[in-house]
């Protein structure tokens, strides 16, 4: 009885994952996003004791980003109790926190979160086991911990790991998700500490790698503080190849629109630039390039949602 | 695209709305529920202060029934925070308390909760304007308030009115539903408390008077204690249509399995007995009566969710 819609799942984190999920979810898809929930506070025991320090603003964005009805839903979730006990708690924590109590974790709580609330698709943490990621700097230094990572000012990341004190298993909703998956997007997304930390699960890894649909990496537009300064398309493709050992596309999507000088002025000050798009380096990936506008410039250059979606339907979505 | 399922509105109340709404729920159909929301503590200004006084238990249970998976929303809106601020809240208060701040009142927080729950139907409260019951008794005694009306022990419920200040109009969503709506059900549910206030209102009347398709009455199987106690199945209906001034259903599902012995003995303890099944009595309403088993007991009697469910749809839905 039911229609079978296509199926995209798309991996990624932050601000750049919901942009994507919030323009996709308005064509009749199947959606499905794999996420990284940050190691700096994910456990139920830490999000019971403050609720501030909730991190993961990006599973509650994704959420928001896929809600049916998205205005409201963001209203509810940023919503903070002015009154008596609840002050200063948004509704968003409140929820996760709820969910996190019932369920015993606050991974399970955002694996079954699409079940309650309002939503065009499904967000699953890529792995349930508690991870926290490792960086080897160039410079030998090595750093623990996903906030400690991102904001490590004196090199660059030369090779990230997971680390995990019981054997690390994927979600089996997500790895279940990319097998009935008819298109994938990788990205955009903090490149180290979103969309890695989801492709160096193994199961994850050696699930994409034997997938014959087509897949997406989309490319950030701007680099990132720290993480990507400098960072060409090209490289940003070729970290992902050489955590991987493979390359996990047959396509890759690049901005080639240069934001307002204003814009880019404003970016400077944190280190920040447009990504350079070098085309003649994609060559020894064999993945196809297809480069356009995508960006929509507000006080920051991000992916434009309706703008990408279209594309992406256009292209890929017969 | 979308397939159109039949709709089906259910007006009611209280726990037998909320066992409808999760029979009918397993198929394939578009649920509108029609409720009443309690006069007593039903402005976000009381809300706001003291949670626990929240009534409108019957919304919750409606929401609940009808969410796609019922077990967890159970769970979380019942969930009680242990630690910290958020002691003693239900999640359930919470989530319509903060609904009820963003949208300005309580039960714009009702028409809106469908919106944002994964809920298969919408739950409409019957008006957005304040209303108070007031109840004239056969001993000439005027009580004003639901609360005060269902408690009242000195005599029976003569007349039902609503008092409102301003122009008392049916939440405009409410009346779409109604003429929508391919069949109707009125019940089960609390007489003058859950099911004339929907019905008084007289939008909601004008509108059900019109209706050219398949309208039913589900006649309580249980009298409850103060309001309907010795009160037959024909008594039922014969106040709805001393109420109305017209008979407003076509037919009448009525329960003709005497529960256990053990069971009747404790609600005899309240001074409630099974509804007696009067068949004769009908004869002048011009209605067609349909009985059957369609109780569950447990150590309540209830209707079977599942029982009445199959019966409408085999009857009633093509």
């Amino acid at each position: 009885m039911e229609k079978k819609y296509p199926v995209v799942t798309v991996i990624g984190g932050g601000t750049g994952l919901s942009t994507i999920l919030r323009g996709l979810k308005k064509y009749p898809l199947k959606l499905n996003a794999i996420v990284t929930v940050s190691d700096d506070g994910g456990s139920s025991g830490r999000l019971s004791k403050d609720f501030d320090v909730l991190p993961p603003g990006d599973v509650r964005n994704c959420l928001v980003a896929l809600a049916d009805e998205e205005a409201l839903m963001t209203r509810l979730f940023q919503y903070r109790f002015t009154n008596g006990d609840l002050r200063e708690h948004s509704f968003g924590n409140i929820f996760l926190v709820a969910m996190s109590s019932i369920l015993g974790n606050f991974l399970l709580a955002i694996k079954e979160a699409s079940k309650v609330l309002a939503i065009k698709g499904q967000v699953f943490p890529s792995t349930l086991c508690k991870v926290k990621l490792k960086a080897v700097f160039d410079n030998g230094v090595e750093i623990i911990g996903e906030t400690a990572i991102s904001s490590y000012k004196e090199g660059r990341i030369r090779r990230l790991h997971l680390i995990s004190s019981s054997p690390l298993t994927a979600t089996p909703e997500a790895i279940e998700a990319l097998k009935n998956s008819d298109l994938l997007i990788i990205g955009p997304g903090s490149l180290f500490t979103s969309i890695l930390p989801n492709l160096l699960i193994d199961e994850i890894k050696n699930t994409i790698k034997k997938l014959k649909i087509p897949k997406i990496y989309i490319c950030n537009v701007m680099t990132q503080p720290y993480e990507t300064i400098g960072f060409s398309a090209s490289d940003h493709l070729s970290v992902i190849v050489e955590h991987l050992d493979f390359v996990p596309v047959d396509y890759v999507i690049i901005n080639t629109k240069i934001p307002s000088l204003e814009l880019l002025y404003k970016y400077r000050s944190s280190g920040a630039n447009v990504v350079e798009v070098d085309l003649d380096n994609f060559k020894k990936f064999n993945v196809e390039v297809l480069t356009g506008n995508f960006i929509s410039e507000t006080n920051l250059v991000r992916h434009d949602a309706d703008t990408v979606a279209e594309f992406i339907l256009n292209n890929f979505i017969k």
